[in-house]
This record gives C-alpha cells, sequence and structure tokens, in this order.
C-alpha cells in the first residue's frame, strides 16, 4: 500500500515492485527532455513543457534546469502543488471562470509569475475584476481555434478583437496568442496566426508571446511563422500513440505499467492484473490498449477496470501465471493521472520513487 | 484543493462548491440501497455488494447495516482500506497472485474474514502454500467464465476439477462457485451453474456458496437456480449505462460530477471543466460520455483530458459561460477511481463531505 515510508524508500530490486506499477525509464526521461530542448535552442523558440503528462514536481524542476522558460499547467490546482515546489513561472491554458478560482489564480500570482488565457469577453472581465481587486496585473493570451475545434475564438479577426478588449481592461496586460493546435495542421496554424498578428498589428497590438503545443507535430513547431514558444508535454515520456503516428520508437517510450498475468482461461486469451484504473480506456483512435514490450504481437483487445486482456496470437506460447510484462499504454497523461507513485528505474534498478503530487488536480 | 480540513468541514451550499466536483445524492443512495436489500430478502440471497464502485466505507458500513452479509473487493487493496475502517467480512473476486500480495492476504485473513477466488491450480496452490505458512485457512471459491470471457474457467467440469484440487490443498477450503455473468445471459448462466452443480455433486463435493455479480441484471439474480448470494456493485449509484439499458431512471441515479461552462466557442458548442480526469473515456457501448441533467437533448460527443465538449441542439441556447451544470457518468465506479472526495448532497446542501478512501488502489 503507497504511504509515505515507501516513497522514501524505494524496493531495490524491479522485481520486488508489487504490480500494477508505473515505472519510468529515468535514461529515456532524460534523452526526451534533451532532445526537445535542443531543437527548441536550434530554432530560437522558447520552450515551456506541459507538466500535464507527468505532473511530478522533480520533474518541471528537471526541464526548466535544461531551459525550458516556464513550465505550463492545465489547471489551477495543478499550478499551485507547482508553485508549492519552487516552480515560479507558470502558464495555465485553461479558461479560469468562477469567484473561487479566481481568488486561488490571485493567491497564486501574489507569489510567482502566472499567465494565463481567455478566448472570450466573459473570461477576460472575470480575470480582470479579480486582478484589480488583488491590485495586480495579469499577462493574458488569447486562446485561438487554429482547427481543434475544443475552446479558443473562431477567426483571426475575433483573436484580434479580444486582445484589444484585453488590452483595454485593468489589471490585465495582453501578452499574445495561444493554441493548441490540432495535430497535422501546420500549414493550417501558419495561416491563422499570418491573420492574427495581421489583425492586431492593425490595431496597433503588440504580440510578445506566440504560443503553439503538442507532441506529435513538435518537431515542426518552428514551421509556424511567429511562434516564439512551444508547450509539449508527452515528449517527455512519449507513447503507443506517438509511436502509431511515427512521431517516436518503442525505444524512446520512457513510461509502462507493469503488470502480472493473474489468468489464462484459454490457450488464445491472458488476463493482466492492470485493466483501465491503471491504462486508463484511452483508445486515441488506436486499436488496442496497449504494447506489451515482451510479446510485441500479442494484443490488448479489452479492459474491464481491473483487468488487462490479452490475446496470444496463434501457435505462440504468451506468458505463464505469475509472469510480469510491460505495458506501453496509448496515452501517457491519463495513465500519471492513475497513479499515486512512479517508480524511476535505472540500470535495472529502482533509483527513487516519486509521488505524483498533481494527480488528481481536476479543479 | 482537496485536504483534510476541507473534508472535515464541507461547504454549506453546493453553489460554494468548486467544479469539476463528484456529489452524490444521499436520498438516492439510501433508496437504491434498500430496493436491493429489500429483493435480497424476499428472494432469500445474501447480497455481498461490490464495494469497487463507491470505494467509501462509510457507505460498505451502511451497506452491511441494511443486511449485506458482508462486501466484496476486487482488489487487495482496497480490501485493506475496508478492512482498517472495521468491515469484517470481505470476497477478494481476483486472483492473487505472488508472493507480496500472499503475504498481505495472509497478514489480512488474520484479522478479519476474507474469502477470495481462484480460476486455476497455479493460483490455488499459490494460496495454499502462503496459507499453509501462516497457519490458516482460506475459503476459496472456484471463478467460473459463464459467458463474459474474463477470467474464470471454461468448462463446469474444469470448475469442479479445480475444486476438487482446491479441497485437496492444505491451507484452502473449497467453498463454492463465483462468477460474474454477462449481461443478458441469465438462461446460459443457469445452465452452466446446475452443470458445475451437478459436477461438484459427482465428486462428492459441497458447494456452499454459489455467488453471483452485476447490477444491470441484479433483480433476475434469483432466476438462477443455485444462486445464493449476489455482488452488485453499481446499483448504489446508478449511471447513465444503466438507464441506457433500462435497468433505472434518471431519478435513480446518485452520482454526478457538477462542471461549470467555460467557453462557448460556438453557438452549437459549449466546453466544460470535466474532460476525461473528471467522467473517464469510458464509452460502455453509448454515443457520448455523459447526460447533461440541465439540457438533456445536449450531449458530451466528445472528451480531452481536463475539457468536455457539449454540442446544444439548434434552435436551442445552451448554458452561458460560467453556468454549472450536471453530468451523469456513462460508468459511476470509474468516476469514483478518479476523485479524492465525494460530496455528499441532500435537501440541497452538502451535508457531508467522503474521502474516497479506497480510490487508486489498484494492487
Amino acid at each position: 500500500m503507497p504511504d509515505t515510508v515507501l516513497a522514501a524508500e524505494p524496493p531495490a530490486t524491479i522485481d520486488a515492485l508489487d504490480t500494477p506499477a508505473l515505472v519510468i525509464d529515468l535514461d529515456r526521461v532524460e534523452r526526451n527532455l534533451r532532445r526537445c530542448q535542443d531543437y527548441a535552442d536550434a530554432h530560437g523558440l522558447a520552450l515551456r513543457p506541459h507538466i500535464k503528462t507527468h505532473k511530478i514536481p522533480e520533474f518541471a524542476h528537471r526541464q526548466v534546469a535544461l531551459g525550458a522558460r516556464g513550465i505550463t499547467c492545465q489547471k489551477l490546482g495543478e499550478a499551485e502543488v507547482m508553485a508549492d515546489a519552487g516552480i515560479s513561472d507558470i502558464l495555465i491554458t485553461y479558461n479560469i471562470v468562477g469567484e473561487a478560482k479566481l481568488a486561488r489564480l490571485a493567491a497564486l500570482a501574489r507569489r510567482c509569475a502566472i499567465r494565463t488565457v481567455a478566448d472570450s469577453a466573459e473570461v477576460a472581465e472575470g480575470l480582470s475584476a479579480a486582478m484589480r481587486a488583488a491590485g495586480l496585473t495579469l499577462p493574458v493570451l488569447v486562446e485561438c481555434d487554429t482547427g481543434a475545434h475544443r475552446c479558443g475564438v473562431a477567426t483571426p479577426e475575433a483573436a484580434a478583437a479580444l486582445a484589444a478588449r484585453i488590452d483595454s481592461l485593468r489589471g490585465l496586460r495582453f501578452l499574445g496568442l495561444m493554441t493548441y493546435p490540432a495535430y497535422g495542421g501546420t500549414e493550417a496554424v501558419s495561416a491563422w496566426i499570418a491573420a492574427a498578428l495581421a489583425a492586431c498589428r492593425a490595431r496597433g497590438l503588440a504580440v510578445e508571446v506566440v504560443s503553439s503545443g503538442g507532441t506529435p507535430d513538435l518537431m515542426r513547431a518552428h514551421e509556424v511563422a511567429g511562434v516564439t514558444e512551444h508547450r509539449p508535454g508527452t515528449y517527455i515520456y512519449n507513447d503507443r500513440s506517438l509511436v502509431a503516428r511515427g512521431a517516436c520508437a518503442w525505444e524512446d517510450c520512457a513510461l509502462a505499467i507493469l503488470a502480472t498475468v493473474v489468468s489464462r482461461p484459454a490457450s488464445d486469451r491472458a488476463i493482466i492484473d492492470a485493466g483501465s484504473k491503471s491504462l486508463s480506456s484511452d483508445l486515441f483512435g488506436l486499436e488496442g490498449y496497449g504494447h506489451i514490450v515482451e510479446y510485441p504481437a500479442a494484443t490488448v483487445f479489452a479492459l474491464s477496470e481491473e483487468h488487462g486482456n490479452l490475446r496470444i496470437p496463434p501457435g505462440t506460447q504468451g506468458p505463464r501465471i505469475g509472469e510480469r510484462v510491460t505495458v506501453i499504454p496509448n496515452h501517457a497523461c491519463v495513465v500519471s493521472n492513475l497513479h499515486d507513485f512512479a517508480y524511476g528505474l535505472r540500470g535495472g534498478k529502482v533509483e527513487r520513487t516519486y509521488a505524483i503530487a498533481a494527480r488528481g488536480r481536476t479543479q
């Protein structure tokens, strides 16, 4: 049962870890972080990693030590955890709405450099009221929907209009544009951003920051003219979805779930002790729920909460009951959110235990 | 940010709850629990509720107080939490494999009445070795695959053979048969169980307990001849999947996620602050990820981790930015696992805060 004693003294060997366990290959993490920072440096882009993938303050500090300008959080609760851990420059890429959250935002802005986003006058006005009451000035980016169809203003002209509104509101400073682009949409994003920059210029508004995000198209971030920073998240761990998209190799996947085979109900099926409570039910457009490192031809064809159902190909033995397997999940971020602890592996040993401190910070 | 102070002193009003928040209608919980216990009593079935749905010791105690014979847990870690909270009769419906877990099982069996399952000789032999070493005798049920195709022996004859093996192993006592039946499979389950009972009888093995499970077919549990106990889980809360199957009405759904609209990027779309981190990405064969109580014609057509995407029907206004909505999720159990706290509501007020103590007990 995970507790603080366990967190302080990890089992020395991987075999001593009980399953399912979230394990992290620390050498791969370091390699993934460095490769991305080198790319950003080579192209003069500020890196502002999204910590939603790992939710671990130690990794956020490592990202900053390697050269990241600051970090990105999706939720205020994540930002609070990171600020508590000493991270001093945080972008929250989420509309902050409602009195309780605005009060927390003001408290956070008093103790570190916070910037956030808005995609409507309503959100901007809420931010302004809270900042005026607190006697603070908050840098705000306009969230732009460049094709992902989630949040964001719908057109470049609407972006400029909201920028002007923000610029006019006391307690706020218009900082620039932010987008979470659709995968594969680099050309469309370029056109969108160019038009928005022109529309801002036409209104006499300086755009200091243009922030893009995402790991799949990470190495094309510099192709969007005007982008000044990038916010990749998953690059620290990678996952099966990124392998499927050709963005990385299995050897770049740093996060896995160690699981035990608990049943072999038929020659073509094996049941592992990791289900959707450990791997999540995210399919991400893929078939199956994970990649079994030791049995790459096996498929994780179904999950229930505590069971993973493996199909063993005809003519192969598959794992025996009690055998351990390593599962690379479809989507690393959601897996981090399901576990209290991550075990950092190096050289075949458990080097240390990390509390996933920002797990479950849904607010 | 949830902490123990918050847990001790819940906000007095629902409006004071920050979002997303897991809220529980306590009157509906009580009604759901009583209805099911009444059914079990009327048919002479022992009720052994599965606590995976709520993971809250106070609710387990309430189930026992209303007449449940004991509880069911899926994972050893859940059973440890419930035993810590004073629950004294626990069935673990999961193959317990590996030295670390077997040691924990023995420790648990020393302090309360524990029974578990096996679907293979390997699992039974592991249990036997651990119990012999601990000087204990463990009641064990044979898990039977009556059609759900997860764990379980494949045929009635295999069930009897494993029962005989368990009966022969020191440290174990053969207790009976256990199945998690496929939804809608009552007739097939009946035939399977009848054949297994006959096969056990032919070997001279007494079958003390026949345990079935699941909420969707709950009210048909008595139709399977020989069943002595039932293990429903979701019935305490119900959810959108059970409404879709006609097993309950919206008014029976006791668990919901309170969410705030943070963006209206288009007239036909609204974004709420509850995504897969709050609702899970479980589809359960349904379209969409939840039911919006205040806007029943709206669909939750997509989720990312922190965003829920609502489609607003043409010709309707939909909610404004800052408005709160109540989301009944597809699958209640996984939602419990994503939250640290649940807020119990009664009479329009927050009556108390429950720590979801067995959340995240994946091991």
